[in-house]
């Protein structure tokens, strides 16, 4: 039996370039719950560094900062979402959601295929 | 002034292997136009071989065959899509069609971003 499957990835430039997308969305995902970068990168796999460069990037070009550092403590500081790093996320989830929904309609396409 | 979009792509797996996608529709839709695989190629910037190779891997895993291929004549033969082929492409435009609708709607994140 044929397992057959539609999959789709959105993302979000700014002038051409890789601005937000399902990997950045997945790291604020994982700060927001564990309140921390090294907590975040280490269940994603990813290095220390990589994901402080994601973060780092997302709030350099970005409208305003989605994450903000804590410095210092025992733990080297804690990080969380900002209000607008908390209404990106929403926001993209939501619109994969959207897409979701829509995919799942279009049974007809799979039967074809 | 920061030229903001949000992109998005989907494709079809069978199996856990890509099996209709973007590219894929991009050469039926040449195919159908210029009635010729070697043409269809060329206007991808693609060789000819990949894409035979593509259209032959389309042919064998899907439930029936998307293109015939007409053996022999001068042009060394001609190439069309089939009712199966039509279809699956037409389905494939309208899926992303619909998820086009959506994102279009999804100001919001655009905005915040």
């Amino acid at each position: 039996m044929k397992k057959k499957e539609i999959r789709s990835r959105c993302w979000v430039e700014i002038n051409g370039v890789k601005h937000f997308g399902p990997g950045p969305a997945e790291l604020l995902e994982l700060i927001s719950n564990s309140g921390s970068i090294s907590k975040a990168a280490k269940e994603m796999g990813m290095s220390y560094k990589k994901a402080w460069a994601m973060v780092s990037n997302m709030n350099a070009r970005g409208q305003k900062p989605y994450v903000i550092v804590q410095q210092g403590g025992q733990q080297g500081g804690g990080a969380q979402l900002t209000p607008t790093g908390k209404k990106v996320l929403n926001s993209f989830n939501q619109l994969n959601k959207k897409i979701q929904t829509i995919i799942k309609k279009e049974s007809q396409l799979l039967k074809l295929i």
